[in-house]
């Protein structure tokens, strides 16, 4: 089977067999195709697409480049989530020892933050000593210890993804829904989890801005975990505003303990109990989602799911003293304002410029290369429905750098829409697609 | 200006403009694109097209990727001819050395065969002695001495090109009438003439198969030659039929030799005199193809052509000898006949299928990196609107080793139809584009 008579086909718009996409990943995985003819696959596919059946064969064959990860010392249901990424989407950090207190094992894989969306990894660095980097020994023995962590993507899980991914990042080859879907999947499946819940988000600061797209994008998701064995839903979200206050890694972890602290915005806290519901009611552990969000609430209050988080923290060598005491967190120097221009009403307030404007002071990274100042960001102090007068804050900017703030605050020139009249209230869950 | 976001450009359907086009030839001229950028580039290119100012522009780029030869030393006019490939087409080897004989200099750059069709360079080295890869030096030289020469492309000429098609080969990127053209034209602009006539071939044993695809290569490669100050024709002729009655490289010579006697198949003289009268008469040479026609009639008659051949042979290390005797050229030891299976009239002589048989036995490459048999190949004993008996031979094949031969034989099952009326009689020439 020669790599240009794939592509050929491919280009052709034909369906690739299971045997020829094997021929593809194994490729990738092994260098016996050039990047050169992986690229030119790359693009074909972009282009062409790829079938329900070509997808699922796909994401088979990335998980089956590396190890699936299976726990027989942990006879317990294990769930996981992902989100798709937006801006001051924290809920990862939320769920993950919401639901470990609620009795369900949570071994979760995420990934860095990359252009106006933030990555959970950095939120977790920004705690003094948090490891991220565990080996997959370390992985399971946190697991079995604490019955949650969060760790990157190894060595071992799925390497031709990180393989093609690398590929798709400098060929403009990111933004096509097989190889999204093949991409995050093929690392889910990989953790040998039994129940998965996606959060796809949906508007401007999401990477799906419109939402056929992002429905397309949860059907191809669900029906990939769902070949694969996985009890799968997916939820669409609304992403026009950030979700919750803060905005930057460092105010984004004292947001989460917060909310572990029920105090959280209505906005995060909603959301993190309906998907963290969904787990448990997958995994088995809930019969409903009425009894799981009991569960859920019942963790919250009684302070387990801020107990469990420390716990984390520290198993993986972080300061869990920080769940009490957020000033060890690292804290930017100087603080500036967004105001408002007139009186009225916030009607919008545009997550990916503010996105942008966070990574502009340091939260995020142009580049995988760049370096990111934890301490850096925003937080919102007006948020869309929210009432405002001419010259009150709307934002309040964390930075260090006044040269980063005058490109940030360029940056948030219109980001910010205020009319005289109050604006229809909008559902932050759109839909579920299972 | 980033290689990822030109290649999203494209991959959106946008159209380049001139300096982004350069950064792509540029790129791939001093390596600074890496090669799965470059490929992920051409992908997105054979997806989306390129607006003939785009096309302009990437022949002009591939063109300054190296030398534009220029003649200071030999004033006269200069022409040459390119063909986009057939079966048993050796027209250039007549053209050659005809047009010089009329006074007009032809430096031509060509190249070789790949799959069914033959390349000139073959034909040329199945010469004993004959050189095609002359230095630019040489090649000037021999210009001025013969006023003719034929060679490979050099380092100097067009290295963009050379590196875009060797990616093409082998990532399913070879068809893109935009690619196809700025290929070949950026070859022929760097020659440095004034005048160029192109043999754009269609029908069964061509690279385009219908005439509606021909044309838009031919009125592609005919606004490239316009925008860079070449008078340029394209001829589109029939290949249907292998041309004259040699396939294979040292048959097509001796071929080659009868024709420049004045005995050569019919289509085969008629097709020269066409194309090397339009050279003539678009280099100022002569005023109208009518006088053109005289011109190049009576180089034939004279012998002045072959005369002309000789010399070019000679200058170019070859032996000249075979110019009066053709024994001197390589021949295989063994005959073998396709007979016809019915009484009738030839219909059809699938010219692909002579192709791909011819290059079985030895005559072409399936891979660049495969080795020529100059000896073997396949004469035409019945063209289409022949009469042929029961058992009569249609093709003799020339060969080397029996197990190849079987493996002709088997290609050349069908290869012929054979029915009870006569054909309609069919143009070789099938439009001109000016």
């Amino acid at each position: 089977m020669r790599a240009v008579d794939l592509i050929r086909k491919k280009r052709d718009g034909l369906a690739l067999d299971a045997q020829e996409i094997d021929a593809f990943v194994s490729g990738a995985t092994s260098g016996a195709w050039p990047d050169y003819q992986l690229s030119a696959m790359l693009m074909a596919i972009r282009w062409r697409g790829m079938t329900p059946e070509e997808t699922a064969w796909l994401t088979g064959a990335m998980v089956r480049s590396g190890v699936r990860l299976d726990w027989p010392e942990l006879p317990g249901a294990k769930a996981d989530k992902h989100s798709t990424g937006g801006v001051g989407d924290k809920t990862s950090l939320v769920i993950v020892p919401l639901v470990a207190a609620c009795g369900v094992l949570v071994p979760m894989i995420s990934g860095r933050g990359l252009g106006h969306t933030g990555g959970t990894l950095d939120k977790l660095e920004a705690i003094p000593g948090f490891r991220v980097g565990l080996s997959l020994p370390e992985f399971r023995q946190a697991l079995a210890k604490v019955g949650c962590a969060m760790i990157g993507q190894t060595a071992e899980i799925a390497p031709a993804d990180k393989k093609l991914y690398a590929l798709r990042d400098v060929t403009a080859t990111v933004d096509s829904i097989p190889l999204i879907s093949a991409s995050i999947m093929s690392k889910k499946i990989a953790e040998g989890i039994s129940a998965l819940v996606l959060d796809v988000k949906c508007g401007l600061g999401a990477f799906m801005k419109n939402r056929s797209e992002a429905r397309e994008l949860a059907e191809s998701l669900v029906a990939i975990g769902h070949a694969n064995g996985v009890k799968t839903e997916a939820l669409l979200t609304s992403m026009d505003a950030p979700l919750g206050r803060a905005v930057g890694n460092s105010l984004e972890v004292i947001e989460v303990l917060e909310t572990l602290k029920g105090r959280g915005s209505a906005d995060l806290e909603a959301l993190s109990i309906s998907l963290a519901a969904r787990m448990l009611r997958q995994s088995g552990a809930a019969a409903s989602d009425k009894v799981a969000e009991r569960m859920i609430r019942d963790a919250l209050v009684s302070g387990r799911a801020l107990e469990k988080f420390r716990q984390m923290i520290e198993q993986q060598g972080g300061d869990g003293r920080i769940a009490d005491d957020s000033a060890r967190l690292p804290i930017a120097p100087f603080r500036a304002h967004l105001k408002a221009d007139r009186t009225g009403f916030v009607h919008e307030l545009d997550a990916e410029r503010v996105g942008r404007a966070a990574m502009t002071l340091g939260a995020g990274r142009e580049r995988a290369e760049d370096a990111i100042d934890p301490a850096v960001g925003a937080i919102v102090l007006r948020k869309p429905g929210d009432r405002v007068k001419t010259d009150e804050p709307i934002l309040e900017l964390h930075y260090r750098d006044a040269s980063r703030l005058d490109a940030a605050l360029a940056l948030l020139r219109n980001a910010c829409r205020i009319e005289e009249e109050a604006p229809p209230r909008k559902a932050l869950i759109l839909e579920t697609v299972v």
